[in-house]
């Protein structure tokens, strides 16, 4: 049984304001969705304050881009609709700027490995720390385009259900809004413990 | 159709409320204002502390500094002053003292430099991460003549909507009280972002 | 007089909701228990959310490990039980994710000493700071009998009332919930000191 | 018109929930205190924890150190009694664990100097941040005398209204709570940017 688009929305609101309190989303940044039917999500509203959504901030659009209400979806959506029409299972995608993705993503190559960590456990498919994972780091780009080219050839790879912008954020996912909380709570932990390992570790 | 002055203190009162949960305005430092009138603004009063802010601790001020109720206004209202003497638009002004500007104000030299990092599209008339802008950073002092000759000469630069006051604060303005909030989000982001990035690639 | 199960549920849930806004169980991770009867505990459930508990999240064991109600026990409740069979006075066990406890855990050998500090006074038996005491860190294993087997040693050495496995986390345990709490925060501060020291200083 | 104690307790309930929040009270540390006639002051009960205090943990304690309530008061008095001796202007006295005061104590030594910083101005009779001033650090102690005897010869010289016990804490005062809650904040603000300076400023 579908969840009702009041219910959907209503995920989407709580968690902008837990992202506020964590400093996730500043200055208007980020955006959040949730599928509502195979070919159709709901996602926030451009421009607005994540930490003050109300039921007005979101907007239905098809999987193909287009717009099913007045306003006028996040400049990203096309990135949420990638993940959308390559993991049907996917439900909810959600992006952020925490600070340990932003500067991490800074000085790192392709990817941030993670392994031996008890957190990976959290991420849907992982039983044991004694896994090796790959977070992509993508450059950032104005052109939508440009940015879903430069992360689809790593969806054939065992990655973490995330990827990293550079200088700019992160995307994470899962099979409903719980799962994709869950992969990204997972996330900033396995982020902000490897920007506060002391420096002579770190390297 | 302007806010009532009621609406004004209301943005500000709720703005200390957060501030101070951030520890942005430790010690009843800091202080705000709006503009109500084309030479006319609202200000924080003096000595009070900006988190427990009532509707009694603001007072009307002319452009030409004249305080227009009984009340002492800040005493750096000045520096208020001449952000909206010099820019129309201005409608709205914050100074606050976060961590991150204090610490890094005290080892640059007369500015802080961006570039490459999406949240500068926050600031109002950037639209992409591949710019580079500067902060500019002046001297402290206790006359408020001197640091105003000393801001002056940035105003004709592209600077971000903010300054630095060396080992004293930062002031952030915008055409609303949603903008420059959203603009003290983004420094604050910023700055903090580069005060936390791995010591070898701070130089 | 014991107290009502009602009433432990409540301490639990009360403790998860702080542990939550800490960050202390990122994406469901942690577990809590508290002992019913001599020989009976009460355990979270596996699997969900510990910033987000209700009374139906609990289930008791007894101290053989069998679930005398239909849910499935945490993972790690075989951790808990140990505890409580090698100390009759414990009366509550707190496994949480803190991030100095992960990060310190990293990069430590088979433990970590505190000395010198007034907080050490926190833990139960300890009435001054010129004491050594030491935390014990063990590997981690996704086999319980592994993890106990490591820790079992430790039990007749004057260590503090916690442990912890590397990569994963810490245990902490007390005479009720209070002391296991207070302990627990005094455990994450005196990490936490050890973590933020400057670097010339942590070697 | 002096305030009613149930208006002082109220004040200190207050602090200690606040305090609480930033984490400068954990594990039952810390004690509070109010002047409540020239020669008797109001002061927290042994053992209670600090962030969730009730009208009932408190007692009155005359300036001799004599309890004029059956509870055991804080094991700390005699050092708040020690302040309200030597200076009859002050009223209120805070005694917190803050990780920066922890840390920054442990590695220096008998003082820590603050110049040039804006945050100074929030202490009583301090007008300019082209100041010097100094902040005791003593060796900390299980001896009330001892840690007294270490402080007193402090209090001839210009030092800030506050001092260090080394892996302890820090003791904090002023003419009243909300100065004294001032004096703490700036303190706090002016510890945690020093530890938080990048290394290669620090030394």
């Amino acid at each position: 049984m579908p969840m009702s688009i009041d219910r959907l929305k209503s995920e989407l609101i709580q968690f902008g304001q837990y992202a506020h309190q964590r400093s996730w989303v500043p200055a208007t940044s980020g955006n959040f969705s949730q599928r509502v039917e195979p070919a159709e999500i709901l996602v926030t509203a451009s421009g607005v304050h994540k930490g003050y959504l109300t039921a007005d901030d979101f907007l239905r659009v098809t999987l193909d881009g287009e717009p099913l209400e007045p306003r006028r979806p996040s400049a990203e959506t096309e990135l949420h609709l990638q993940l959308y029409r390559h993991y049907p299972a996917v439900k909810c995608v959600l992006h952020v700027h925490t600070m340990a993705a932003t500067i991490l993503s800074d000085f790192t190559e392709a990817e941030i490995r993670f392994s031996q960590l008890e957190l990976l456990k959290a991420f849907d498919g992982i039983d044991t720390h004694e896994v090796s994972r790959s977070l992509p780091v993508i450059p950032n780009s104005q052109n939508m385009q440009t940015l879903a080219a430069a992360i689809e050839p790593y969806f054939g790879e065992p990655i973490l259900p995330a990827y990293l912008i550079r200088g700019h954020g992160v995307y994470v996912w899962g099979s409903d809004y719980p799962s994709a909380f869950r992969h990204l709570e997972a996330l900033d932990f396995l982020l902000s413990c490897t920007l506060a390992r002391p420096y002579t570790l770190r390297a």
